[in-house]
């Protein structure tokens, strides 16, 4: 078996009425430069809530914790009970002041991990081909 | 310091003369119940040439490798050198034998770890919002 690789948080997930925040740690600031150029940022965050033996052993659930839900493999939703609990969310940057976010909206808890933060580059090729999704979702 | 969280490999990328592969080790096949039923995939997978303390320590960076783009922060990049060597790639699901899927195609070298696979659901939102990313894009 390999050895695991290591994730360190880059920062943390700030929620603070109906506003969102993410506060990068200092010692990652000069990683922002430029970040205020795009509408759009990708979120990686660390389900720190499912990071348990029990959770990361799940490889099957209903999707959206619906029983009426066909039975369906973990890599085939998004639950955050899945082997390796990384959740990534598409956000709209709001703004940057210092080493502190704002964006629109993300799917984590209050104080989540943020494990990285990549800019948003819009694809052309969903223009060009069709996109298939089971009748669940 | 909080302690950093652990990845474990679920699979490997594997490219065999035009056409990419993952392998999913199949102790983890019982995750990818019911993925044929989506056309595209998200494809997790881990820069392990990139996890070194020199690469994982790099915060800025000339994108896409070339002087003339401005310095910028990596995570206003998708640069392989970042602290947390995590890529992230959207790939249409060819087929699925056994525990072995087929894509049309990731950016990912040969036999990069894979760490997780997530169904694709499109969103709509990028239907009613302005995208904007910087000139070097």
């Amino acid at each position: 078996m390999a050895p695991p690789f290591l994730i360190h948080p880059i920062g943390t997930v700030r929620r603070q009425g109906d506003r969102t925040f993410i506060d990068i740690d200092p010692a990652f600031g000069d990683g922002l430069l430029g970040i205020d150029g795009f509408s759009h940022i990708v979120v990686c965050y660390w389900l720190d809530r499912s990071d348990t033996p029990e959770a990361r052993g799940v490889l099957r659930t209903h999707p959206r914790a619906n029983p009426s839900n066909p039975l369906t493999g973990v890599f085939a939703t998004h639950s955050p009970r899945r082997p390796n609990p990384v959740a990534i969310s598409l956000c709209r940057l709001m703004s940057v002041q210092g080493t502190t976010l704002e964006v629109d909206r993300i799917d984590a808890m209050d104080d989540s991990p943020v494990i990285d933060i990549k800019c948003f580059i819009p694809s052309t090729r969903f223009e060009k081909e069709t996109v298939r999704v089971p009748d669940w979702v």
